[in-house]
């Protein structure tokens, strides 16, 4: 199960961070729906590397390649599958890491899981290039949930210790450091470059909405859309934490303070807060959907760390090199914002299947 | 999809707070192992209501009864179907609840998406009476790893605005009042019995321990042990955010701070710290595996709350009737500890599969 | 995965022959759907045991208790769990089997799978008793199928040589009999009289026709129709085949004459033979789903035959007593339906999703 | 779930006969283990189109592009994507079938499920093509069980009337002809020289014989070892019945005949005769696993057909042109035998995880 997601379109991702591609396969896609690979190519490239301060130089292009279920940019039915080939690759980097696994990296534990074979260049399998391939799913997805109305946005919440409180009233997609208050995000571009200049990272929180979304998605217990959309999100690489509304806020409030009230607007109730996050008890109440992601500071640093050796079984100092991100959190913006999106729309289709119910779901 | 769980074993858990039974059924348990239903009892009323002044009155014994898989109490490899009978059902007290929703509750949601014939009494199938099945196949579950040196345990970490900040070093399951810290423990108590004095609920943070737990367990992406466990622990209902290791906290570290330095201790690899919580990359580094859940407060409180109803389309205010806890918390300690359990053997179960495998798994 | 099956509903099936319980969860049925339960009474009732001289004498009421799911018999969204209570148990009849497996049974298979613990009385999960809630099932989703204008029916095609060719024009729903021709129904009750009398047991085919089917139902490769039928036929104990349209017989014609031509009636394509059984590339084309399953002759039989001793690990004579049925296949009659409505409404589903796709599935 | 197989191997088909590539992914397979890329470019071989005068002359090399999963032929714990680049397309052949399906093939279908955006040329997703990846897939599974001592080899059992029934005692890998018996080859290869004279096909029947196969595989009811095989054979294009052991014939015999008696050899049980194929109860009783699988006669056929114009909506007569095999039985061997193979090792892997349970599974 490791690399599958979904009941009803089903995502199938692959490769290592210097294997000769990666990819993915989404099954279950409806038929006839044109894909607009402009739009998805600038989803994409709000996920590539290389091209600011904050993230690593390693330039790929990052252009997907359809190898079918595409034609003539049109969904043909059969499951579509896009891979982007590893061009600027330079495995000589991660020699090292064979013997000296680098810690708050998945480099011990793979080797620990799947042995001396392992891939261990670039993080093999683990490597956040994999979120490449979950953005093209999820820029996919997110083209279908826009044609029924449905928005994903995502932004930087906080970095380090710097937070931006502001109302996320639209989206932030077209910035170049994706906060919505750009005071707050230049003391955020800030911490990481002081992390940058001491060899070290920072980590943060990316915050999304999901607008437009119709009442009645998501499931009773494993079912449910915190249970969904947790299961997708905790795929991207370093995230450590998922709440929804005002997820571990709401354990310092009292039930008075925390229920959302209830009131008609427009003939359809609605509620006039949203501190449950526009769930309720996994089904979404038709108000916006409010998630959050913890990201660790990015593990690769420049600075000297305690490791060991594998092979001779006993302490060593690592110096990382290669190239790295200081700071994570801006390239998930999107990565947050595809994961939701694959989630959200799979939840959709289920629902699909009932809307002929005679009760007449909304 | 909304009440199974697990690859390897299959969990389906069904029932409503007032139908005639709730219960579990758990396939892909191996055959031939005794199971200490006294065990499993004692562990079931840890979670039962109505022991103390923080629960509701509501009592059920909730003895589990065996319909088929268990054979003079040892498993016999087919299926294991266990129910509780609903027998101290008060449904005239919901009564109200038909026409007008709870906030804070899935009784607006259940409506939207099944219409006029969903269960409204008791919450129905969203019932928190639900996590007693969760129970019967967590408690089987904490046996099993038993077996294997596995220990899950969990504790109160905090209430409303008390945290208990003591090292979690043991068990704290034979405590009327699950909190490490006796102190902390009592202002607790007195946060709950503030709040139901008032007519009105608190929430609070679960903190769970995964010892002894062999490295390698999880798988990447999306089959990693956070998306496994918090696929499971959101199914608890209140819980509104999961978090490993640091969790949210990590995200104000640095990365030379939230690294766990590597070192060898009987020729094997650990970390000098755990602000990973056991888990890299989704895998396990066999370091103590912690998970937080966060649970909101209690929604159905006794003040009254700003409503609607649904045959008239208009606002209105509710009182909630019935019986109620005033803190949810302490019953979830048990809950959490059966989620994790059962997402653990599922992993665990799934790594056997690979045990052979020449490179020789841990 | 041993009990589960379904992408869209989710049916588990727990129980063993002389268990407390046998029954049936399903997960995903619609909301606010009223279920005949008189209906699914005659349904079951063709099924049960006791009724005549061709089945077992074990006379079990076979009457489904709703646990959950239904309220005032309305499905409410949430999961369906129906159990029956096994009553009329005589276990000590099978107290020589624990260590003498029945040739043709999966007596030597669980032992051997489960070990000393596996629960032989009566087959355990193994027994043809299991047919029972897969009748609840089936019975359920045949009402689903029915609201869709989906008739699904099965009749006896042939028992031991004695073989029914007459066109499968009508329901035998009602026939104590089920086959088409009467003439041929008393030669094949024939040969299970003599069989019968000799203490032996004779075998057959069921065959089964799905009519109404809208065009377009399947998916293509492993989620056939063919394939999805197949997964759900193969649950009944003693099938050993599966065949669609014309199957084996096919393999004997030319391209020319096994291929359908297309023709158009009332501006719709329909294929004017029907060799394929109304499946091409593994998805419906809207005319009657033809399934034939092979059923062998029933295992146990009070003729004595040669065993081992499991515990003795040497071989020795065995006389199986107690009640069995000279021939399976009359009782199989619905229990095709049965799997066959699961498999069908299961896909059913899937297709919803699609529904609204511009291109407009019939 | 059209493209995916497996519960504890993952296996993603995709591709259409004319898009870029067609390609596997498979996750879950054992890290460590070598793959002999010679061997399977060898079994490759036996399915590729081209090197005789009963196959299409569309000649297409079929090497598998490793994208990832593998690392010097090793497998890497990651999954493994291999693709082969559809070369030799010459979808002018197909334009005509974009109005006119073929009678017997997926267009019709594939137009009323996918609509006019389906991708028609050369079959799409539906071609016999895919059995490429399938063989990809299952000549790893072949090489994975080999190394536990499990053998899947499989043969012609019938062309047309044609059949062998000379005992299936070694491979028929190595023959270009693969029957046993060469002299019932030679006729087999009579009538589909016959029918390619008269532009018209055959059908016949494929059996597969699974060797060394460990007792206890396969579980009951829907995971049975025949609803496992079943699901995944009836995935290659074509194939309309499979069927275990005696299969339909069982129908026809007494239980005293069909049931295989027991007895001891080598401290081991056995059956002394097969008519249950090896498998009782859905579970593998460590006899030889009989499974025979009956394809139509190729659908592709020179012969003028009554077909209709689905944009005019009215009948009419089409040539199919292009490239067809007048019999797909002989290339359908190897398909039968990695359909067989990825069933069985998927099972395999199942039943490791209970290897340790204390009753000793052989």
């Amino acid at each position: 199960m490791s690399s599958h997601y979904g009941e009803n379109i089903q995502l199938t991702i692959f490769g290592q961070s210097h294997s000769p591609a990666i990819g993915v396969t989404i099954d279950g896609l409806p038929s006839g729906i044109p894909l607009d690979l402009e739009a998805l190519q600038q989803f994409m490239n709000r996920r590539a590397p290389g091209h600011n301060e904050w993230s690593t130089p390693r330039s790929e292009a990052d252009r997907p390649e359809f190898l079918c279920g595409l034609h003539d940019g049109i969904t043909c039915g059969a499951p579509l599958t896009a891979v982007i080939h590893n061009r600027n690759t330079r495995s000589g980097d991660y020699d090292s890491l064979a013997d000296c696994p680098r810690p708050g990296h998945a480099d011990l534990t793979a080797y620990l899981k799947y042995g001396p074979h392992r891939d261990y260049a670039g993080g093999g399998h683990f490597s956040g290039r994999l979120t490449a391939p979950l953005c093209i799913a999820g820029g996919i997805c997110l083209q279908l949930l826009a044609r029924e109305g449905i928005t994903v946005m995502a932004r930087i919440r906080s970095i380090a210790d710097v937070q931006d409180d502001t109302p996320f009233l639209c989206s932030v997609a077209d910035k170049e450091f994706p906060a919505s208050d750009d005071a707050a995000g230049a003391r955020m571009r800030q911490r990481i470059a002081e992390a940058k200049a001491d060899g070290d990272s920072v980590g943060g929180i990316v915050e999304c909405l999901v607008l437009g979304l119709p009442a009645g998605l998501g499931d009773p217990m494993f079912g449910g859309m915190e249970n969904r959309m947790a299961a997708a999100i905790f795929a991207i690489p370093a995230v450590k934490g998922v709440e929804f509304g005002d997820g571990f806020e709401a354990t310092r409030l009292r039930g008075s303070e925390n229920n959302d009230p209830f009131a008609v607007e427009n003939h359809r109730t609605i509620t006039t807060t949203n501190h449950c996050g526009g769930i309720l008890g996994g089904i979404t109440d038709g108000m916006p959907l409010v998630v959050r992601a913890a990201f660790k500071p990015t593990p690769s640093i420049a600075k000297p760390q305690q490791s060991v050796s594998l092979t001779e079984g006993k302490e060593t100092t690592l110096q990382v090199h290669g190239r790295h991100d200081p700071c994570i959190v801006p390239r998930a913006v999107p990565c947050v914002e595809a994961a939701a999106a694959i989630a959200v729309y799979d939840a959709w289709l289920s629902q699909q299947k009932y809307k002929e119910v005679p009760h007449g779901v909304e």
